[in-house]
């Protein structure tokens, strides 16, 4: 995997990837990564890279052409380009699958004001984070690479994977380390039992309630298995008793 | 507004307030900015904050007794805490505009590999900012204070925001700047018009149009205005013609 950013913000995108799992994945060659200044394109003195929208209107758009020679500049035969946009839907652990698939990911960060909407003649998809508006498309970008690197291999431990939030379709079961008592809250008792399989048991047990508790909306998507279909009898039981 | 985050990634954190809009509010006062590293709490020579989780388990969780620590040393009585989760529905732009009235934020920014269950016990909100896994709360943090930021005062042109995606419930309209002309992309001719009210117009059908085609489901949300209502008939007349 291959991600170049196309961005205003060089060093504020080479900084995340100066620590944690960014740092060490990119060590371990899990992906290779190129940050493109835009400005560089500009054929402005000032380096400008905006200017003032036609018919009018507040603030400046990102013109099209230092992006178009800046995308040229880095596009290969396998480049997939990705514009962060309100227009999609928005992205999720699906989508993230289907792009960790991909050779070279081309992210062009959106422009604070907006941008020349002929920039998308040469974009292979909008992508989105969600309904809410941000300042520019930096943020997005990083949080759409974050997410597709932890998937790639030479990254996470295949067991921290499998074990995740969404990726089975549920909630995470609730985790505890030292000290068993903290402020009269008691780490429940069956994790200090030792014994593997009740463990196991209270943990599906403990995500199905959560995920009941807190997304019912993931619930409706969920293929349920014999044993989760046994849980879940059981948790509404106990909710009915008032057991939890 | 008082932003208080509690990191594992200072230096990261820091950096983003360097930039662009975010510096220049930061610069006029818009908000006030506090980043904690959540290791300053630690009780260990080596300042280590996590530990094996109790009942087994891949990774290594936060411990409840540092974030303890690290909170107690910013909590007021007017703080709201969050913590970055999975368990809340996702963050959209309502929720944004009703954090922006807060007068204090402590965020709690998640471990990648999960964090001790009883520090919930100290969270007013779980916040999550969409259906996908990250490797920490860093990241949906600053996409949070992002979005946040841009709604006080003293940090956006009033008449920037009313026009953005979303705001009115719809996509924002196409727009362009120079060249008038790119590789046979032209400006449509009516931006180049000066005729105002023409342009007012077909800017709220194109967003009628981009919302139609791209996010049917924001029109399912919409409250129409009259003239909103002859644009979309003029516009499915036009679809059926083949005229866009």
């Amino acid at each position: 995997m291959k991600y170049t950013i196309l961005t205003l913000f060089k060093d504020f995108m080479s900084e995340y990837f100066n620590h944690s799992i960014m740092k060490r994945s990119l060590a371990n060659k899990a992906f290779e990564l190129e940050i493109v200044d835009i400005r560089d394109f500009s054929k402005d003195k000032h380096h400008h890279v905006d200017d003032k929208p036609y018919g009018g209107g507040a603030g400046m758009l990102l013109s099209v052409e230092p992006l178009y020679d800046a995308l040229k500049s880095v596009k290969q035969s396998n480049s997939y380009v990705l514009l962060t946009s309100p227009k999609a839907r928005p992205f999720d652990q699906k989508k993230a699958m289907e792009l960790s698939k991909k050779e070279h990911l081309i992210f062009i960060c959106g422009h604070y004001e907006g941008m020349d909407e002929r920039i998308e003649n040469y974009v292979d998809e909008h992508i989105s984070i969600g309904d809410y508006i941000l300042t520019g498309g930096e943020l997005p970008t990083l949080v759409i690479i974050d997410t597709i690197t932890r998937l790639l291999e030479n990254t996470i431990k295949r067991e921290s994977l499998s074990e995740e939030s969404f990726t089975n379709g549920l909630l995470e079961y609730p985790q505890y380390t030292k000290p068993p008592i903290f402020h009269d809250l008691k780490v429940p008792e069956v994790l200090l039992s030792g014994n593997h399989e009740k463990i196991r048991k209270w943990r599906l047990k403990m995500s199905l309630l959560e995920t009941l508790k807190y997304r019912k909306d993931l619930l409706l998507k969920h293929d349920f298995s014999k044993e989760e279909i046994s849980l879940l009898k059981e948790l509404l039981k106990d909710l009915k008793s008032d057991r939890l």
